[in-house]
C-alpha cells in the first residue's frame, strides 16, 4: 500500500522501517492492478470453489443453525476443534505414541494462517528477539516479527548451483533444446550456517514445509538436524505447513513437531484454505502444546476477538467428510497432473525450473529472458531485484502474472532469488495450458 | 485466557503487563463457560439469523461464484467497497455539502471492527504514544492500544449521581415499588477534563457513539465541544460507530468525522455484525481521508491480509438490499420492542437504569441486590469490581449472564463502574421474556 510519511497524523514508525514501506507484491500484482486479460498464476489461489458437498451442507448450517452467524468461541468452534483433533491426532508420530489425540487445550482456530502466526509473534517476541527465517521466506513473516520490534535473521537454502552438473538433462519436447531440471530437494541449508545464526537474543524460528516458493519437503534427516539446534538453542519453533495436503511422488511429510523434545516448543500451522480451495475463507489453526496454543489464542482474541463462524462450520464440515469423499488422495492427484501441465511448458521454452516436491508453485530461472532494453517500469517495481523488471513486462506483454521471488530475500540476499520467477498451478488444466501457450511467447527474447 | 510467566518460551511483556494479563471478561461468560441453562444477556450478540433474503443470495454467489471463495482485495471487495459508499456517502455531512461521495481510497474492509482499530492503531501509534479513552470503554480497546506500546488515558463519563432528583419516577408496573430511570444523555463528559487529559504524548482519541455500555448517543453540541480540542490538538479520531443504525427515540445521529477540521483526521469505524445481526461474520469498515485509510490498510494486510470473502458478498448484498427491505426501519422498530420489554422487568424490580438512546444494551444499577455471603466465587472473578461477584452469581442461582462494567473502567475508576450490571437486548421478546421472568427472583435478595 502506498503511504506517506507526511500524513496529517504521523505514521508510527514501523510502517517505515524494516522493508514494511515497500508496496507489498501482492498489491503490485493483485488481478485489480494488472491487466484484465492477463492469466494470473501469481498470487496462490485457486480458480475453482471448494466441493459442491462442502458448500452444501456449510449452506444448510447457515439456514438451520442461527447462531453459525454469531461469535465463536474465540479459540474456535467445538465442532471444528473436534474435528481437527480427529483428522491431525494420527499425523503426529508423538501423540500415537503416546496414545493419545489432541486436546481442545492443544488447538487453536485462527483468521487464517496468516493471523496464528501473527497472534504467536505477538505473544511471544520481546523487542529485539531475533526470528531466524529461511530464505526465501513468505514475505509476511517480515512484518509479523517487524511490527512486534522482532528482529529478522535471515539463513538462505542454497540453489543448485547453475554451473554444476544437472541433476536431470533431457531434450525438450520440440527436441531443440536442451534444460535442467532441478529438485526442489537440491535446495540445501547448510546446518552449520543455520547454527551460527543463533545468538542470546534468538527467541524463535519460522519453518515452512512444503516450502513455499520452493516446493522442498524437508526430509527427516533435515528436519532432525534443525531440531536439534532448536532444542539447544531452548527456542519456539513455527512450523507453517500450509501446503501439507500437497506431497507428491511418494515424500513423507515429516511434521519438525512430532521429533524428540519439539512438541513442547513447537506451534504447526494449517489453513484451511489450501487443503480445501477456499483461500478467501480465512480459517486456519495452530497446534502445540497449552502453554504455546493458550497464549496465541489470549493475542488472537485482542487482535479478531474471532475467527469468521460460517467458514469455521464449512471447515469443520470438510475434515468430517474429507475420508468418505477421497477428497485429499483425489485432490492430490489433480495437483500432480497440473504440475505435469505447467512444466511441460518450461520443458518446451528450455528454462531451468525446480520441481516441487510440494505445494503449487514452481520456480523457473529466467534469466535467459531478456526485457527490452528501456522498457517503462513503474516507481513500485524500481531499485527492487531485477526479477520485478521481468514479472512487470511479463504480466503487461505476455499478459501472464509470476511473482518475482526477491521479494522472499532480505536486501544482501536479492541476488540468490532474482533470477527467478514463481509461478502457481493452483488453476485448471485448461488455464494452465492457455497460460503455457502464452509462455511459450518467450522464445522471442531468448 | 490463562496464561503463565513460566512458560518453556517466555511470553512477550505486552501479555503481562498493562491489564491484558487478566482473563478477559468475555471468556470468563462465554456460553461454553457458564451453566449451559443460562440465559445469555451477556455478549451482544443475536439469538435471530440474518435476514433470509440476505442469506439466499449469500449462497447464490457462492455457489456461482468461485472467486467468493478466494482472496479479496486487501483493501476489500470491489462489490462491498461500492456498497459502502453508496450507503455512507448520504450520511457524512461534510461529503454532501461537497457533493460528493466515498472514494474506494476512503474505505477500507476489515475483520471486523475490533481487527479494523487493532490495524489503524498499529499503523498509528508509537510506543509512548497515549490515546485518550472514554470511560466505560469498550475493553478491545485497551490491548490494540497497548500491544504497540501505546498509552492508554482513562476520561470518565459522569454517571447521574445517585442522590440526585431522578429524571423521572414513576412507580413500577407492580404498583409497589419506586425506582429511578436516568437517560443515558445524563452520563456526561466533563469537557475541562478531557481537556486535562492532552499532553504532548497524545496522539488519538477513541469515541464511541451510541455508546456501549451507557447507550449514550452523543449530540451534536458535545461531539462540536470533543471535536475543536481534537482539531487543537491534532490528534487522530478513531470513531465506533458500531451501533449507528440503532438510534432510538428520534435522535440524531451525528457523525464526529463531519464536523468542521474533523474529516482529515477521523476514521469512522462501522460494522456489519451489528447491523444485520450476523456478528460471527467478522467484517466491518472503516472511513475516512486517503492517508488515514491507506496506513490502516497498509498494517491490516500485514495482520489477516484480507477479510473474508464469502461473508463481504453477503454484507454487500445487505446494504444494497437494504432499502428495498426496509430493513433497518423495520429492525429499529424490533429493538425498540426489545428495549421496552427487558426494562419492563427493572422497573417490576425497582431497580435503576440507565434508558439506552442507542445500541442494545441496559446499565442497570444492581447495589440493592446483595449477594449471599460466602458465596463460592472463582479466581477469575476475584480481585476485580464487586460487580464481577454479583455477575458470577447472577449466572450460577438466577441463570441469566450479564456482563460486570468495570471491565471497561480503569482500576483507579472501578468504583464508578461496579454497582452496574450490562444486559444485551439483542434478543428475541420471548427470550427477555424468560430471562425476565428469571430475573424477578432477584426480589428474594434485595
Amino acid at each position: 500500500m502506498s503511504i506517506s510519511k507526511d500524513a496529517l497524523v504521523p505514521l508510527a514508525k514501523r510502517m517505515f522501517d524494516g522493508a514494511t514501506h515497500k508496496l507489498d507484491v501482492w498489491s503490485i500484482f493483485t488481478p485489480a492492478n494488472v491487466p484484465p486479460d492477463c492469466i494470473n498464476l501469481g498470487q496462490g489461489f485457486m480458480n475453482w470453489a471448494p466441493p459442491d458437498w462442502i458448500r452444501e451442507a456449510s449452506h444448510e448450517s447457515m439456514d438451520t443453525n442461527a447462531m453459525s452467524h454469531h461469535y465463536s468461541h474465540p479459540r474456535g468452534r467445538p465442532r471444528l476443534i473436534q474435528a481437527i483433533s480427529k483428522h491431525y491426532s494420527p499425523q503426529f508420530e508423538n501423540l500415537v505414541k503416546e496414545g493419545r489425540t489432541l486436546q481442545t487445550e492443544e488447538i487453536v482456530v485462527t483468521a487464517g494462517a496468516n493471523c496464528g502466526m501473527y497472534a504467536a509473534l505477538v505473544a511471544h517476541l520481546q523487542p529485539g528477539d531475533e526470528v531466524i527465517l529461511i530464505e526465501p521466506y513468505f514475505d509476511q513473516y517480515f512484518a509479523s516479527i517487524h511490527f512486534q520490534g522482532g528482529v529478522p535473521v535471515f539463513v538462505p537454502l542454497h540453489p543448485p548451483p547453475v554451473e554444476a552438473e544437472p541433476s536431470d538433462v533431457t531434450s525438450g519436447t520440440n527436441g531443440h533444446l536442451k534444460r535442467h531440471v532441478y529438485s526442489s530437494s537440491e535446495w540445501t541449508l547448510d546446518l552449520d550456517e543455520f547454527r551460527a545464526a543463533f545468538t542470546p537474543r534468538t527467541k524463535c524460528v519460522i519453518i515452512n514445509t512444503p516450502h513455499n516458493p520452493v516446493g522442498k519437503v524437508f526430509s527427516r534427516e533435515e528436519l532432525e538436524g534443525i531440531a536439534k539446534i532448536c532444542v539447544e538453542n531452548k527456542v519456539l519453533v513455527l512450523s507453517d505447513e500450509v501446503y501439507d495436503v500437497m506431497v507428491y511422488d511418494g515424500l513423507e511429510h515429516v511434521r519438525i513437531a512430532s521429533l524428540p523434545g519439539m512438541w513442547e516448543r513447537t506451534l504447526t500451522v494449517c489453513s484451511a484454505g489450501k487443503a480445501f480451495a477456499c483461500t478467501g475463507w480465512r480459517v486456519g489453526w495452530l497446534m502445540g502444546p497449552p502453554p504455546l496454543v493458550s497464549a496465541t489464542l489470549a493475542a488472537h482474541s485482542r487482535i479478531v476477538f474471532c475467527t469468521n463462524s460460517p467458514m469455521q462450520e464449512a471447515v469443520a464440515i470438510g475434515l468430517e467428510g474429507a475420508k468418505e469423499h477421497n477428497f485429499f488422495p483425489k485432490q492430490l492427484e489433480e495437483y500432480k497432473a497440473r504440475r505435469q501441465v505447467i512444466t511441460s511448458y518450461f520443458d518446451q521454452l528450455g528454462l531451468s525450473y525446480t520441481m516441487p516436491e510440494g505445494g503449487y508453485f514452481v520456480l523457473v530461472d529466467m534469466s535467459p529472458v531478456k526485457v527490452p532494453e528501456g522498457y517503462p517500469i513503474p516507481p513500485t517495481c524500481q531499485g527492487r531485484g531485477k526479477d520485478f523488471e521481468l514479472c512487470w513486462w511479463l504480466c503487461q506483454e505476455i499478459k501472464v502474472v509470476g511473482i518475482p521471488p526477491s521479494e522472499f530475500y532480505c536486501e544482501e540476499h536479492v541476488n540468490i532469488g532474482e533470477r527467478f520467477a514463481r509461478f502457481a498451478f493452483c488453476k485448471d488444466l485448461d488455464l494452465l495450458h492457455q497460460a503455457g501457450k502464452r509462455l511459450l511467447r518467450l522464445k522471442e527474447f531468448m
